[in-house]
C-alpha cells in the first residue's frame, strides 16, 4: 500500500470530468485551476503538464495557490492544434520545514540543535541530485552552518533566496501525485471564435429572371459582401440536385419543369457529395470562386448535408447504406405527418457503415484538398453524436484548422452534446429570444456558465427556413436591432442573404419566406432603397476593430428601468476595451430609460464622469453612474458605445 | 466502428463523477436520475441497473422520463451495504414504428400498406424472441392483421395496450448503451444520519474529588443520559494514559504525581489501543458499560486517535512507524510554536507502512467485537486521505454497520475529502456559526448543495476544545438557544457533558475551558440548580417523534424581518410532518418579529388559517402568512411549532 498525501480535484477546463475537450484559441494561454491540498501542513508545490496530444513528452509550468486551496497555472496554445495536461502535486520538505524552523526561531526557542541537524541533512540530500553550480552554492551554505550556529544566524543562512530557489528546484519531490485523468484543450484558430457570416445561394446572384448563376458569375457579389465586412461567406450545398420528388416553389411536391430542386437533395447522374451541380459551372469555376474570396479575405464555408437524393449515386452504389423496408422501399426522410421522398437519410445502423463513414470522411478531405476550412453541418442531430466526434477528431487530427458549426435547432442537452463532441461552432436559439428576460437568460447560460468550456454561439439573425415574426412585422427597424443584438452579443454571427434589404415576405402563419430561395431562382437589386448595408458594414468594422466584441464570457447585463430596453457592457479583461450596448427591443415605439452603470463594470473609477462615444454615429456624451437613454428605432434602434476616460 | 446513439450523462447520485461514492440509509430507495437522449425521434427507453456490490448479477428498474430529457427511476437499498448502479439506454422499435404510424393514420394518409409489413415484420421478429403466452398473443394480433387492414383498423390492432406491453417486454433492444462507470452507493443504518450523541470522560462521572471513576462506576451515569434522550454516549480515548511527558491542569508541561494525563496521550506500559487504561478497570466492567448502554438504548462511541504516548509499546515494537530526526530522536507532535511532546504521530510513509496499516486496521476490529459500532476519528485531516479511504472500506466490508465521525476541524476542501473518501458523518464548523447570516449560509451549503450527497454533519454545541464566547458570556439563554438551533439544523448533533449545566468557565482569550476535564478528575452535582435537562430531553423528545427533524436536505429558512430572529422549517416529503422553528440569536435582549410563512412551504393552500403547537411547551396559536414572534430569552429562546392544518 501507499498512501498519497495529495489531492487533486475540480481541475478547470474539463468538460464533463475530463469526457470531452475543452475549447479554446490558439496563441492564448490555456488557465488552468485546481484544488489542491494535502493531510497536514507540509508545503505543498504544484505544476500544470501539459503537451500537444500527439508528442509525447511533458512540459511543465508551476502553479501558484489563490486561497482557500485553489491554484492556478497557465500554459501556451502556441499552435492551432489539441492539447493534453494533467496536474501534478508534490511536498517539498526543504520549504516544510524552513517554515517551521523560522517559527521556532521566532518564537525564540533555545534548543534548535535537533532541527538544525535535520536542516543540514535535507540541504545535503538536495546536493546530492544538484549539478555543479547549484552543488557549489549548497556547499557555501553548509559550510558555515555547524551544529552549533545559533537559531537566528542558522535561519539567516537557510533562508537565502537563492539557496530556496536551487531546494526548491534541485530536491526531491515527495510523493508526486498526479491527476488522472489526461484532459484535452482544443486550441482552435481565431476564426473559431470570431466570425461574421453571410450566407447565400450562388445560383442567385444574377439580374436575369429564371436563370442561375455560375460560380464565376456568383463571383462578383464577393466584393459586396467584403465591402459590408463579413469574412465567412457560407453557400448551402452546391452538389448536383436530384431530379426524383424534386421539390417545386413553396416547397409544392410537383416541380415544374425550370425548377432548380432544392440544394438540399444531394446527388444525380452528374454525381454526389464530391460533385458539383453542373448548372454552378465546374471545379475550375468553383476554384476561381474561392479564389476570389481568399484574395478578399474570405473564407468560403460549404454545406455538409448527410443526406441524399433518390438519384444519388450511393443510393445504386450502396444500397445498404440506406433503411429497406419490408417491401424493398428505401425509407425516405419523414416526420410525420411531414414526408421528404426527395431525400434518403442514411442508416448509421448498417452493417456496412465502416465504408460508409471512411467514404463520409473523404468528402470532407476532398473539400479541403479544394481548399474549403469550415463546413455547416445540416441536422447533425439526426445522426449519433459519438459519430461526429469520431470524424471531427479524425479530420482535426490532420486539419486542425477546419471548422464545424452544428447546425441543430433542437433540445437543450442534444445541442450541447453536439458541441462537446467537438463542433467549434452551434446554432442557437437566438433567433427565437426576443424579450429583455428571454435574452438575459438565454445569454447568460451562454456566456456565464460551464458552457463557455465547450459552446461557441453563432448569432444568425435569419436563414432561410427562420424568418422570425419580430422580422415580417417589425419593418426596417427590426433588422437593424436583431442585427445589432446579434453582433454585439455573440462574437460569431450571420445573416443569409435579403436581411440587408430587409426581406420579410413569409408564408403567413409560419416561420418560412414566402417563395422560398430553397427552390427557386431569386433575382434581387442588391442597392434597392432602404437596404441596411451601411448599417452591417458599420457593425463588422466596430467589431473588428474592439477586442471587447470578440471574446464570450465576457458579458454582463446592466440594470435600467425599461423592459423594452437591453443595455450590457462587453470589457477585456484588462479593461482597455469597454463596450456598451444598449438596445430598444421593441421596433414600434420609441423608449426611454435611466441605465444604471457600476463603475466597476466599465473599470473605472466611482465618482468620475467619463466619456462614450456611439460608434454606429460618431456622437459623444458625457456619461456618469446614472444616465438618461432614448431610443427612437426610427431614427436608431441601439447605441453602441465606445467608454473612455475623461471629458468628451 | 459502431455509432451509439444514446447519450446518458449528469447521472445522480455520483459524487465527483463517480470516484467517491454518495451516501444514503438503508430502508430507503435509491432515486436516481440522468441526461437521456439519441439522434432522430425514435422512442427511447431506459433501465436502472443495479446490485449490491458483493453480488454479481444486475437487477433492473424501469426509468421514467420527466421532460426536457430527464429520466428517473430509483432501486431498493434494502441492506445496510454497498450497492452499485449504472444506467441502460436503447431504442424500442416497434414503439418508434408505432408512432410515427399513429401520426400517418390520424394525417388520413390513404396508403400505409408499406408502414403496415413493416409493423408486421417488427411483431413477427418479438414473436421469435417471445415465450408461449406471449407468442400466442402476438400470433393472434398477427392473425387480424393482412397487408389489405386499413389503416385506423390496423392501428386498433397495433395499438392494443397488452401488446404494446408484450412488445415492450420481449422485443429486441436496439443499440443498448450502458453508462460507465459504476456508481456506488453507500446504505447506511439509520443513526449515520439521525443519532444524538453524549460525550462523557467516564472517568469524572463520580462524586469524590481527586478520585476517578472506573466503567462499572460510570455507567450510573448511563441513566440520566437515556432519561435526557441521547442514544450515542461518546468517550474520549480509554487507552492506557502515557507517563512521559504527561500534562497537568490547564495542560501545563509539569503534571503532579496525581494527574491523570489526557486520554489522547495513548500507550504506557499496561498497554496500546487494544488495552484499557488501569484505572478505567478491565474488559470486564468496559463490558459491563456497553452492555448497560445497550439495555438503555444508548450505543458507545469509542474515540479512534492514531497516534502514540512515548511510552505506547510501538515505540519500543515498530520504531520504524514513527517519524525519527537525525540526532536519532522520534519528532514528537508539533505546530509550531505549539508543541507536544507527550505524544508521537505515526509516520504514513515508512516503509513498514503495510504493517502498520493492518495493525490499525486489527485495532479497529477488536473493540468492533467488543461491541463498538461506532468510532470517532481524532484528527484524520493529519492523515492521508486515501489511508481512510482503504481503512473505512476495508472495516465497512465486513462491519457495514460501523459508523465513522471525523473530527476534522480544518479548511473547507479538506473536511469535504474525509467525508467523501468515506466518513459517515463529519464534524463541522457549526460553533463558528452564529449571525442568523453565518446560520443562512451554512446551513444552505450543508443542506441544499450536492454536499447532501457525501456529508452528514454531526452538529457538536460544544466539545471538550471549544467552548465558544456565545456560550462563555451569553448564560443559559446561549445554552438554550445553541442546543435548539443544533437539534433542529442538523439531525445528527451533540453535547459534551457539562452543558447541561451551563458550564461556561473559560480561560479568557481562548476557546478552552479553564481547568479542562482533559487534564483533571472532574466532580460534577448533575443536578445543580439551573440545569437545562428538561429542556434537553424536551429536544430529544422531539427530534425522535417528528420525522422531519430527521433528514437533513428538507431545510428552508422563512424571511423575517428580524436580524436577531432565524425561521426555518423542516418537513418531510409528503408535508405529513412540518416542524417550523424560530430562533432568538441574542441571548442577552428579546426580539420580535414578522414572520413571512409562504403556505406552500408549510404544505398548506393559501389563505387557510392553521395551527402551530409549540412542543416545548405545548402553547397553541393560530397563523396565517405573516405572523408577529416575540422571544425573550429569559424566558424562551425558541419555538418549536408542530404544523397542523384546521384550527385551534
Amino acid at each position: 500500500m501507499q498512501f498519497h498525501h495529495h489531492v487533486i480535484e475540480n481541475v478547470t477546463p474539463a468538460v464533463d470530468g475530463g469526457r470531452y475537450p475543452a475549447k479554446r484559441i490558439a496563441g492564448e494561454p490555456c488557465i488552468v485551476e485546481a484544488d489542491i491540498y494535502r493531510d497536514g501542513h507540509p508545503v505543498v508545490r504544484a505544476a500544470v503538464r501539459w503537451r500537444r496530444r500527439n508528442e509525447r513528452s511533458f512540459n511543465e509550468n508551476p502553479m501558484t495557490p489563490l486561497g482557500n486551496d485553489r491554484w492556478r497555472g497557465e500554459f501556451p496554445l502556441a499552435k492551432n492544434t489539441r492539447y493534453v495536461f494533467t496536474i501534478i502535486a508534490w511536498t517539498d520538505s526543504y520549504a516544510s520545514w524552513l517554515g517551521d524552523f523560522r517559527k521556532w526561531v521566532e518564537a525564540g526557542r533555545s534548543d534548535v540543535a535537533s532541527e538544525l541537524l535535520e536542516g543540514i541533512a535535507l540541504l545535503k540530500a538536495i546536493q546530492k541530485r544538484a549539478t555543479s553550480g547549484d552543488k557549489a552554492a549548497i556547499g557555501d551554505s553548509l559550510s558555515r552552518l555547524s551544529q552549533d550556529t545559533d537559531g537566528p544566524a542558522a535561519l539567516a543562512i537557510f533562508a537565502d533566496s537563492n539557496l530556496n530557489e536551487i531546494a526548491s528546484r534541485c530536491g526531491a519531490r515527495v510523493d508526486p501525485t498526479t491527476y488522472a485523468p489526461l484532459l484535452e484543450v482544443i486550441a482552435d484558430r481565431p476564426r473559431a471564435m470570431f466570425s461574421a457570416w453571410y450566407e447565400m445561394f450562388p445560383r442567385s446572384q444574377g439580374n436575369e429572371p429564371g436563370r442561375g448563376t455560375t460560380f464565376r458569375e456568383a463571383a462578383v457579389r464577393l466584393d459586396d459582401i467584403q465591402k459590408m465586412g463579413f469574412d465567412v461567406v457560407y453557400l448551402p450545398p452546391i452538389h448536383p440536385i436530384g431530379h426524383t420528388f424534386r421539390k417545386g416553389p413553396n416547397n409544392s411536391p410537383a416541380a415544374t419543369p425550370d425548377s432548380p430542386g432544392s440544394p438540399w437533395a444531394i446527388g444525380s447522374d452528374a454525381g454526389g457529395h464530391t460533385a458539383i451541380e453542373p448548372a454552378l459551372g465546374d471545379f475550375e469555376e468553383f476554384g476561381y470562386f474561392v479564389a476570389e474570396a481568399i484574395r478578399l479575405g474570405i473564407e468560403v464555408a460549404l454545406d455538409f448535408a448527410l443526406q441524399c437524393s433518390p438519384d444519388h449515386p450511393w443510393v445504386s452504389e450502396h444500397p445498404d447504406w440506406f433503411y429497406h423496408r419490408p417491401d424493398g422501399s428505401i425509407r425516405y426522410a419523414e416526420n410525420p405527418p411531414k414526408e421528404y421522398q426527395d431525400i434518403y437519410p442514411l442508416n448509421f445502423d448498417s452493417p456496412d457503415r465502416d465504408a460508409m463513414a471512411e467514404e463520409i470522411r473523404s468528402i470532407l478531405r476532398f473539400w479541403i484538398e479544394h481548399g474549403v476550412k469550415i463546413f455547416r453541418v445540416d441536422n447533425p442531430h439526426t445522426k449519433p453524436v459519438d459519430f461526429w466526434e469520431w470524424l471531427i477528431g479524425e479530420i482535426q487530427q490532420q486539419n486542425p484548422e477546419v471548422i464545424f458549426l452544428a447546425e441543430a435547432f433542437t433540445r437543450p442537452k442534444m445541442m450541447k452534446a453536439l458541441a462537446k463532441a467537438g463542433f467549434t461552432q452551434s446554432y442557437t436559439y437566438f433567433t427565437w429570444r426576443n424579450t429583455k428576460l428571454e435574452l438575459t437568460e438565454y445569454l447568460t447560460e451562454l456566456t456565464q456558465t460551464s458552457m463557455t468550456d465547450y459552446f461557441r454561439p453563432n448569432f444568425f439573425a435569419n436563414t432561410p427556413d427562420i424568418l422570425m415574426p419580430v422580422l415580417q412585422n417589425g419593418g426596417p427597424a427590426a433588422f437593424r436591432l436583431r442585427l445589432v443584438l446579434a453582433g454585439t452579443l455573440s462574437p460569431s454571427y450571420g445573416i443569409y442573404s435579403g436581411y440587408e434589404l430587409c426581406e420579410h415576405d413569409a408564408i403567413p402563419g409560419t416561420e418560412d419566406y414566402r417563395n422560398s430561395e430553397k427552390y427557386e431562382i431569386k433575382v434581387r437589386d442588391w442597392n434597392k432603397a432602404g437596404n441596411i448595408k451601411d448599417l452591417i458594414a458599420g457593425m463588422n468594422r466596430i467589431r473588428r476593430s474592439n477586442p471587447a466584441l470578440q471574446q464570450l464570457p465576457n458579458l454582463s447585463f446592466l440594470s435600467n428601468d425599461s423592459d423594452q430596453i437591453l443595455v450590457y457592457v462587453r470589457a477585456t479583461a484588462d479593461m482597455s476595451n469597454v463596450i456598451l450596448v444598449a438596445v430598444n427591443l421593441d421596433p414600434f415605439s420609441a423608449h426611454e430609460c435611466t441605465a444604471i452603470v457600476p463603475p466597476a463594470a466599465i473599470g473605472l473609477a466611482a465618482g468620475k464622469p467619463y466619456t462614450v462615444t456611439d460608434l454606429l454615429t460618431g456622437n459623444r456624451y458625457q456619461w456618469s453612474e446614472r444616465n438618461y437613454i432614448r431610443l427612437d428605432p426610427q431614427r436608431a434602434a441601439a447605441h453602441v458605445f465606445l467608454v473612455s476616460r475623461g471629458e468628451a
